[in-house]
């Protein structure tokens, strides 16, 4: 009876305890498995992958995600990094990008595969065009190449035609052209910004190449087209560029002659911020420039001989940076005389050596400097606001993204009164009560209408509603 | 010694179910607040709050987040909701913006608070701007406020200086912003972009008029200023403004006098896009425009009577469009004669009622006219991408915004021989090959070279060197 009763109790002990054992495991896998959900969805991990998991899931929830590694990267190449200027601290980004890219929704379109049978083409040699253009020009007057001694300049820069992964990066993209708009506003200079990828070849750094041919052959008016990469801000709205400097020259670059042509170093000089004129010398340039940018293994063979002949360049694809090195290192008879290697302000710095310093140059100096005591361009190198992540460097680009486009900014807004509550902050405050006599307050500053914009017209010269009707026919002719 | 033994084994045998039991609570509870955590995060819940957690966590772990909904809420109102005109299905959107703006995390700076006690104050009343701003005109007769007979145009926009509570909302902002930018290069406009809350009090719909006069103001030489809205878009690259037929009017909006004067409805105009010439009667209606705007009980309480006294209009607080319906509708004779509600082409048009149609427009119909068949400006009423989240309105708003965005641009690409691949695609093709001879086929267009853009100079009018000096020199002495 005793051994029944124990039989008893121990087989119900039994079974109470097993019982309980699943609930305990059940619980246990439970918990471990959306811990790991958890976890990832943010502060360690894959963060990326989980982020843009959810913003997928959240925004596009009819595409399609993942997808084959390599012919993501492939897209990565072709669209966010566009335009961009290649970053020094390459290696450690190539593999953020790519673990970043690994995870990006696909918007369901086919990558070009060009055909590697196929030569790449850059389109029919032009070899007449400084003949052409000037033809243009006598036949439209009204469309001088110079308006006051100072070339007519467009000013060309441009981003992914997609959303930035990282969520903020487009934010930054808006900060840059807004930057952008108000330099050129007040220097007269016109601005072209593109979303478009014009050759798939073509990709990554080397996309302003085809963009830029596209639109010097297109814009027979302007003298001076000004590349300058999404990631650089003018920082200077008061300084304009030397031109009467480069009458005799036809690429303005910030580097120096030692460091390209003696010790064919990569970053001698720095192709996020040019003047190139419109000339046939520059259409051959680009010429001697694309052939090492067809993405995959030209590019790739190129990049081993870009790092065996530069100094100091690291192991990577070959980049318009160094390819332009190499061009003028190895044939400066053929193109130095016609380049200038500007060196003594700022056409473009890397942010890291000054972004610390502004408030010391607010105390010390002025604007219309462009140099090191108050930048003309601010260049972030490497910081990529539309593909990192918050990393370190990401956090610090950011923070010092902001810090220049405020101080950028409040040169623009004190001449309306206002400035920035901090070089941190969004909030303005004013800096000069309203008056009854505003315009008294405003010759002072000329950055309203600055001398170097003025224009004296003939009033008159065209009846307007015929020129709508004009250009209106024509449209639908072309169309 | 049964008992003894029976006793010992209910004892082990509470201890072990106790063990078990913590155990057991222990993995309940977790599973619990974690399943609540990871359920929160994207599917359902509320995923806005914890997919600004992450994004928080990610990008901004200095900020502190939360925050006292109603102060929070007036923050949003001073930020991202700034320049855009109110939208039509309001009562939701609110509470979305509520939502959302709960968990947007707080930049920690203070929000200004206005002592209520002090009348609100636009600055010294100007009275005599006509004279000041034609002497200053005279002055300076290299900035003429007419070009060709066509008046020099201002384009004003802007949005919040801070980063979209929806990710991909700035990325439409920066669409946006190129979109005007082509616009302006084509038809010779400049641009002002504002990321600047100029009046804490005058806060979202509202922003744009201290903006405005503080514009006007700064820039005598800008007969006309043209406020646009963020989300709105050029969709006819072509049409320009038939400026001669509002040679007798101070302010053109899109609509209808029936529906403002004799039905007093809230939508019988529209002031997402408008034109304002520079001059005295613009700072008078400025004036009277604003007084409804300060936020808080004032433009609370002038809600009420707006919804009370305008046909078809909700309640909510007062809308800078209300208000001007309802001072053109009780003070017609003050105003009316110098305002033009445009209904001839589309200076404005919700998106709603055409976006489906723009495959049937390419089909039918060229770029310039404008209208219901090519419409000028789509704006994407309602749509509020930067605020919004991903329900069923937003996910059709960002299509059709991608759409719209498209349809202009390949206006702008087709001048350079490229199109879209489609309205959907963010890829390019070519629609021209090249050739040797590019301006044979540009002159066709004048999209490049507009004739209403063409301006006869005077060469060598200024010593460009000598400019810069005094600039820079003028730059030191206002500093």
């Amino acid at each position: 009876m005793i051994e029944r009763c124990l039989g008893a109790q121990r087989s119900r002990k039994f079974h109470r305890a097993l019982r309980q054992c699943k609930v305990t495991a059940l619980c246990l896998v439970l918990t471990v498995v959306v811990l790991r959900g958890i976890i990832g969805a943010g502060e360690f991990g894959t963060p990326e992958k989980d982020f843009y998991e959810i913003r997928n899931r959240l925004y596009f929830p009819s595409r399609k995600r993942g997808g084959d590694p390599h012919r993501v990267l492939e897209e990565r190449r072709t669209t966010s990094s566009s335009f961009a200027t290649h970053d020094r601290n390459h290696n450690k980004n190539n593999y953020d990008e790519f673990n970043v890219k690994m995870f990006m929704e696909d918007n369901g379109e086919d990558d070009e595969k060009p055909d590697p049978n196929e030569p790449y083409s850059r389109g029919p040699k032009i070899s007449n065009w400084d003949a052409q253009r000037a033809q243009w020009l006598n036949e439209n007057p009204d469309f001088a190449n110079f308006i006051n001694k100072k070339p007519r300049v467009l000013l060309v820069t441009g981003s992914s035609p997609k959303a930035c992964e990282n969520p903020v990066g487009d934010h930054y993209l808006l900060k840059s052209i807004k930057n952008k708009i108000d330099y050129c506003r007040v220097h007269g200079l016109e601005i072209f910004y593109s979303t478009a990828l014009l050759d798939a070849e073509m990709a990554g750094f080397w996309a302003k190449l085809p963009l830029i041919r596209n639109l010097l052959l297109g814009h027979p008016e302007v003298e001076f087209l000004w590349w300058m990469d999404s990631d650089a801000m003018f920082t200077d709205m008061t300084f304009e560029v030397p031109w009467e400097r480069y009458k005799d020259y036809n690429l303005v670059m910030h580097g120096w002659n030692e460091m390209v042509y003696d010790q064919k170093n990569w970053i001698g000089l720095n192709t996020g911020s040019f003047l190139l004129r419109n000339c046939q010398w520059s259409l051959d340039i680009l010429d001697a420039w694309a052939p090492m940018g067809p993405k995959g293994k030209v590019r790739d063979d190129a990049g081993k001989k870009l790092t065996k002949e530069l100094k100091d360049r690291p192991a990577f694809e070959a980049d318009d940076q160094s390819a332009m090195v190499y061009s003028l290192a190895t044939e400066r008879d053929k193109w130095g005389d016609k380049v200038y290697l500007e060196s003594e302000y700022y056409l473009h710095v890397n942010w890291a050596i000054l972004v610390d310093r502004y408030e010391e140059m607010i105390e010390k100096y002025r604007p219309g400097l462009g140099d090191h005591r108050w930048p003309l361009v601010t260049h972030f190198v490497g910081c990529k606001p539309c593909a990192k992540f918050g990393d370190n460097l990401a956090e610090r680009c950011l923070r010092q993204m902001d810090r220049a486009f405020t101080f950028g900014d409040n040169q623009i807004l004190r001449t309306y009164g206002f400035t920035h509550k901090s070089l941190a902050s969004g909030r303005v405050k004013r800096v000069r009560n309203e008056t009854r006599n505003p315009l008294e307050v405003k010759d002072k500053v000329r950055l309203l209408s600055p001398p170097y914009k003025a224009v004296k017209v003939i009033r008159n010269l065209v009846c307007f509603h015929n020129v709508v009707q004009i250009s209106h026919r024509l449209m639908v002719k072309r169309w």
